[in-house]
This record gives structure tokens, C-alpha cells and sequence, in this order.
């Protein structure tokens, strides 16, 4: 088939515009609109044939957004339906009415591109296949990590590639609280002052704060690592409103610092199978319980060593470490968000959806063939950070020890701190599962000499 | 138009497997066919059909490499001719004969994935040309940085946004040398004698440490970057065979390493044109040659200060930085050679080339549309740092800044060593034209209280 014929049936020819309309008109869409207003001759180049915008959907008209009144408009359903609509660039957020939106444009044989993580982390199958059914195209890039390319470079570059894992810094307002925690020396609710201040927190930071936002993206990242169907459900979550400055302290004591971290993992399973299918018993006693590689996917707070790579990524920038069996470790930083650094993102995904139209080209479909199963976070191991007050007497550390070892966690290092009311103890753990190490922190709650645990943060980031 | 129909019409569906020519078998074909015969039935489900290896090109057949030697010719050019072809895999290097084996794969109609920076470096526009008339794909992120992603984020991710600089690590040899010197202190020929012993550098490494391998992957860069066509040839290069353990130590002194960098800049042109679009002169005296923007692309040995990122690019591995106007600074990293790593980059190549068979899509094709001249590397401003041998006495430090001065070339710090045999100056300029420092250095080498110009290096990733 010549591209004369593409072109032809398609509609599309070098005189023919790409129209364009836009959901939401907040920070990332404002950037959008003006890019797609300033850089028209560019945009115009590299897409094959003019990219024209043909309004804008907002929720209310009596703001001057210093654009043509005519663009705007409170009407998006009918702005979708548009004859002369050919992309839809959905960056209003939110479920809904965004879903549903996306879904007639998809029907409609209309490529989206989006920036929603709360949407794709729970409705990417159903969008997916509305896309599909129509032969459109879904891009979402700026749903994860601003302007930095990880969306693309996981669904493409990593594609003939097998990928073992994913940790990401993803959330800039956690990050900025973190990184001025750990610089400031200041406590959590001082830090989400200063932070909602400048403009690094929402009014309500629930969704930053509690690790939503981050679990969403992680729920994408993990589908798109792993050629399996990951939603916020399967997530395990825990936010960072709990960490305090002493944490920071013992942490940075140690040689770390504390990040809000994304973790994708793949659980190898037992691969030996036996003929009818039935997992063989391995005889070392780490026999795992099926055949099948598992997916565990988390977001927690948990310190990392100063000597980590992301442990220099500050403010409200994120960074992603894809680790692949055969690429090894790689990693992308940049801006995490931020209405410029998103809209690039989107841009670029809106040139390539627009070069499809133009040229008949397709972006790659969902790919979730592997259907690999969660890992609950009682299975997962990792490292110990514990924190303990103690009776300052004989025999506290002999208990304290004798605990972790009757739950079959096996302790690392042990520093001791005096102080005039007690002693401090902070254990570092090696690997253990989670649910051990919870039945070892119930256990030593009941002990006498300990006064109280401070504080459980995980350790990641560690070779051993 | 179906998918179904568009099966058809290209002879692909579930069943009728896409054939895959692999033209060398180095270190990254080796790891190519092994992947391709390990991972058969994930790349299926990636690509929606089997992907079989048809053969492997290799220059001699009595050497046993592990594969069965059905698989094996010596007759490259019959086996990308074979009917139950579809996709050829270019990993021989050198010019002939990948450039023609290319060539009839594209005019074919075969998509072709390489790794060959130095091909496409001088002949993208007349293999993406090819590639055009038969509407096949043409991938190559292999070619640069091995393993990172960065000729896709750069083609597709920042295909919405204008790159002003893109600035990176391309070569692992060169950074292993420099690392190592930079660690130990050994000179130049022994720490390459060691990098030759270890396998980081070929017995003739005159390629990668003269530069030219980083040109390559410079001209590759700032063609996608910039949206022109740049050739090694524009590319100003020097290696790094001059560099010494006194260069390292200096830099160390004022809190610098040196790397090879590779940079590719867009020098904005004087946009402010009048009616007949000839240029308008700028008052303050900066006016610049013509109405469009320039592109600087060089590669050198550079002080850069050690808090800058890709300071801590260290041994082997790969950094590439992007600047553009929205996305902002973004940084990618990843191991840049190795068998493994760079077969990671050409399988997720062949995924999507596949996929684009199987599925009627195709790759983006080149875009060179901006036109942008070369600006000669005498024009392209950059900071300095200048090692002098002088004689310890009165006036000397006079002499010196004066002859600075005589050549507009502003001193940002001055540091003197005093020694037995005379003092060191060590002399860090502001921005100043490459001509005007080489005008600098000969009036210095003149000066009788000069004993030598010891060494000149640029100074870069300053943010004055």
C-alpha cells in the first residue's frame, strides 16, 4: 500500500490539519495550548502536515486564559464529537467525566494522548480496548514521571528485553518534603506547611502524602515492566505523613537518607516444573509456591544508602532505575512534573499520534500476555531499619536479640545510644519477609525492657 | 481499514512467523541470537507472531559458536535476500558491506535494525531514503550509548519539544581510561596498556580514544536532536591522548574531573530579522551572523566540576543529557557497550519492527527539515583552563593577564603554585571564542616569563 493510498483513505494529506482539542485547562494544558500556539511551524514539520487546535474544554468561561474566546468551551462531549477533531489531549484528571470522555473519543476512531495515572492505574484494560477496537491510539507518557521518557523506553526500548525491576522516585511533593526534612532537620507537619507555601503541596495533600498518587503510577509502570494487568489495588501503599525527624536522624546515622519510594518487582517462581505442569519441590527449603513468576508492586517510605544513586535525587525531582536482565541497571532523571516539563511530555506524545494519522502508522497496543500473579507484601523480603527505646540494664540486647531470632529474622547491626531516661537501639535487619518481621516487632512490644518501638522503615538499595 | 485486512495484505497473521537475518556475530550477535532462540515464546506474545532466526552472516564457518551450522553463511547478501526474510539485524560494523547489505534489505522492503554509529553517521539520509521508498523501518538505538535509551526518547519523547543541548558520555573506553587516571593517578599509556589488558579498549583503540567513535554517536545525536543533518564530519573533534596525570590533578585542585564529552549545542541565531528578512544589527554589540540558529557539535576532553552529573559517570558506563525548553534537563544512564547491553537495544529494535510488520505501523522516519548550518568551532564560546609554567618572579602575573586581557578574554580565577624551578599558574576563564584563546596561548608562549604552555582544556557544565 503506497502512502498516497494511507493518506487517501485516511483522510489525511499534507494541506489536510490534524485537529486538535484539549480537556482541561490547568497548568499542564495551559502549557499545551501555548505550545501548540508558539511552535505550530515546527509541530507542522515534523508531523507531516499542520497540527491545528480546535478548542479547548474548561469548566468555566468567565477566566480570560488569553486565548480566542472561541477556543474555549464547557461543552467537552460535543467538543470530542467534532468532526474536525482528530486527537484528543485529555489533561483535566480524574475519573470522571475524563473516562468516559476518552472512551467516545476512542470509539470515534480518535487518538488520545493523556497525562491521568488515576485513571490508566485502574481502567488502562478497558481504554485499551477501546483503542484497539477502533485501531486508535492511547499514549500516555506524561502519566508518570513529568517530562521524563519512561513510559516510552518501558513499552518500546525494553521490549525485546526482560525486566526485573523498577524503583522510582515518582512523587515530587513527597520528595521536596523529604529532601527538606533531611536538609532542615525540621519535623513532617513544619515541612507540608512550607511545601503547600510554594506551591510543592495541594490544599489537600492526601493523595501526595499517603502515597495515592505514586501507587497509581506504579500500578503503570509495573502493567507496562512486566507485560501484565497491575491496578492500584494490587499495590501495597504507605504514605510518608508518619515520618518524623528523628527518622531522618537515625537514617542519616546510619549513612542513608529517607525516600518515598516505587518498587516493581518480578518474584522469580519455581520454574521447575515437573511434567503435568506440578511446581517440583526444591530441596534448600526456598521451594516457591508456583511455577509462575510473581509481580510485586509497593510504595513505601524506606531509607537508602547516601551512595545510592537515587538518593541525590532532590526537591521535586524524580528518577526511575530499570533494572533488566540484559540492559543491567539503567536510569532516567528529570523534571517528575510541573506544567512545561508534563506538556513536553504530551507534546511528544501528540506529535507521534498525529504522524500515525498522517502516515498510518499505530501506537504498540496493551501487552499483558504474562498475567503474572501479586505477591502479597507478607511474602516480600526485605531489610529492617528498627528503632527501639529501651531499659538502659543487662540483658536488654539478649532479649531484644533473642527475639528477632525466635522469628527467624536475622539481624545485621545493632548500635546502642545512651540516654539519661534509657537507651535508643537500632537494629538493621538482613532480608526478611514482612510477616516475619511484624510478628518480631509485636514480640518485642511485649518486652519489658523495651519502652517502645519508634519506629519500622524499610531499608532498600542494598546489594546484600 | 482492518486489521485483518492489513494482515493480509502484508502476508503476516498469528501463524506465518516474521524471518530474521542477523549480519554478524560478535559480541552483540552472539547475544542477539542467543536472546532470540532463549526467548522465543515472550517475544511471540510481544509481537503477536513467532519471530524466527533465518540464519546468521559470519565471515568464517569452521569456528564452533554453539548454534546449529545450518544457520550459518558466509553469503550475507544471499541471506537478506532470502523470501522468508523480513527483518535484517546489521551488527558487522564498519562501512562495506553493511552499508550495501543495508541497502538491498531497505530497497527489499525489509525493516533493518543496526548498530552501526559509524554508517549512519555519514550515510542516515541515504538509508533513511531507502527505508522511505519501500516504506520499511530503519532502527538504530543500539548505535548510541548501548543499552540507553536515547535515539527513541529523542526521536519520539522529545518529538513536542525544541532541544537546545544535548550533552553526553558516549564512550566507554575513554571514560574508563579517564575514571582510572582520575583514581589511581597513573599516566596516560599505562592506565590504556590496562584498559587493553582488561578488555575495555581494542588492540588499535586509535577509534575511541582519538574521538572518533564519539563523533559518530555526536553527529547521530544532534541530527535528531536538532532535526538536521549533521555528518562526523562536522563534528570538531580531539581525543583524549594528550590528556596527562597532571591535567587530572589540576582539575582536581579547582574541584574537577575530566571526561570525553560529547556536545551538541543550538546556537540561537538573531531571530530579530526585518521585512526583507535580512538581519537586524543588535545594539549591545552581539549581534549574530544570520536570522536562523546554528549547531555546534564537538567532542573533547573537558574539566567538568565534580557536583555535576556526569562527573560521577564513572568506568564504562553511559550519560546523556538533554536540555530542551519544556522538558527541562533530563539525564539518561546506562551501561554505553557490552554485548548484552547493546543486543538489549537492538531486541526492543526488533520487537517493534516486527510488531509494525505484523501490524501495518512503521517507524518514525527522519526528520532533517530544520536545515541548520554548522557554526565553526572558532565561534563557539566556552570557558577555559589554562596551565602555565612561569618564572617565580615580580610583574610575571601582570604579563599573563595582560595578554588575557589584549585578547578579550575575561579571567574568572587565578591560582599560583610556587615550585623550585619556577611557579605553576593555573588560569580559569570566563566564556571566551575559541579563536580568541588560541590568539591568547600563542601571545602567552611568546612572553619570556612563560616557560610553557603546559596545557589548555575547556571547562564545562558551569553554570556561568
Amino acid at each position: 500500500m503506497t502512502e498516497a493510498v494511507t493518506q487517501a483513505r485516511r483522510g489525511f494529506g499534507a494541506e489536510h490539519p490534524i485537529g486538535v482539542a484539549v480537556l482541561g485547562m490547568g497548568n499542564v494544558g495551559t502549557e499545551v495550548v501555548r505550545i501548540l500556539r508558539e511552535h505550530s511551524d515546527d509541530l507542522r514539520s515534523r508531523v507531516g502536515a499542520p497540527v491545528v487546535l480546535r478548542g479547548v474544554a474548561v469548566r468555566r468561561l468567565d477566566v480570560d486564559r488569553g486565548i480566542p474566546a472561541e477556543l474555549l468551551t464547557t461543552d467537552a462531549e460535543a467538543l470530542v464529537a467534532r468532526d474536525d477533531v482528530d486527537l484528543v489531549v485529555e489533561v483535566m484528571g480524574g475519573i470522571d467525566p475524563a473516562r468516559k470522555l476518552i472512551l467516545s473519543a476512542l470509539t470515534g476512531g480518535k487518538s488520545v494522548v493523556t497525562a491521568n495515572k488515576a485513571l490508566l492505574a485502574d481502567y488502562t484494560g478497558e481504554l485499551a480496548a477501546a483503542a484497539e477496537g477502533s485501531r486508535a491510539d492511547l499514549y500516555f507518557e506524561a502519566a508518570v514521571a513529568g517530562a521524563i521518557p519512561v513510559v516510552r523506553p518501558l513499552i518500546q526500548s525494553m521490549s525485546g528485553d526482560r525486566v526485573n525491576r523498577v524503583v522510582g522516585i515518582v512523587n515530587g511533593t513527597t520528595n521536596f518534603i523529604l529532601s527538606a526534612m533531611d536538609e532542615t532537620g525540621a519535623d513532617y507537619s513544619a515541612t507540608l506547611a512550607e511545601a503547600t507555601r510554594l506551591g510543592y503541596a495541594e490544599a489537600d495533600p492526601t493523595a501526595d502524602v499517603e502515597g495515592y498518587d505514586a501507587a497509581a503510577k506504579a500500578a503503570i509502570l509495573a502493567s507496562l515492566a512486566f507485560h501484565t494487568r497491575v491496578t492500584a489495588a494490587d499495590v501495597y501503599r504507605e504514605g510518608i505523613s508518619k515520618i518524623t525527624s528523628e527518622d531522618l536522624e537515625t537514617a542519616d546515622a546510619v549513612g542513608c537518607t529517607v525516600k518515598l519510594l516505587a518498587i516493581c518487582e518480578r518474584m522469580p517462581g519455581n520454574e521447575r516444573l515437573s511434567l503435568d505442569g506440578s511446581p517440583i519441590d526444591v530441596p534448600d527449603g526456598t521451594a516457591r509456591p508456583t511455577g509462575k513468576d510473581r509481580v510485586s508492586v509497593r510504595v513505601y517510605p524506606a531509607l537508602i544508602p547516601r551512595r545510592h544513586p537515587l538518593s541525590s535525587v532532590n526537591g521535586a525531582f524524580n528518577a526511575v532505575v530499570v533494572e533488566a536482565e540484559n540492559a543491567g541497571r539503567l536510569m532516567f532523571y528529570g523534571q517528575g512534573a510541573g506544567g512545561a516539563p508534563t506538556a513536553s511530555a504530551v507534546m511528544g506524545d501528540l506529535v507521534m499520534a498525529a504522524r500515525n494519522k498522517f502516515y498510518g502508522g499505530r501506537a504498540p497496543g496493551e501487552s499483558v500476555y504474562a498475567e503474572l500473579p501479586i505477591a502479597p507484601i507478607g511474602d516480600i523480603p526485605t531489610r529492617y531499619h528498627v528503632n527501639l527505646q529501651v531499659a538502659d540494664r543487662t540483658g536488654v540486647l539478649q532479649a531484644v536479640s533473642g527475639k528477632f531470632a525466635e522469628h527467624g529474622v536475622s539481624i545485621s547491626t545493632v548500635r546502642q545510644e545512651g540516654y539519661d531516661e534509657g537507651a535508643r537501639l537500632v537494629v538493621v535487619t538482613h532480608h526478611a519477609p514482612e510477616s516475619a518481621l511484624a510478628d518480631t516487632v509485636a514480640a518485642l512490644a511485649e518486652l519489658d525492657s523495651v519502652t517502645s518501638v519508634t519506629s519500622v522503615l524499610r531499608l532498600e538499595g542494598t546489594e546484600e
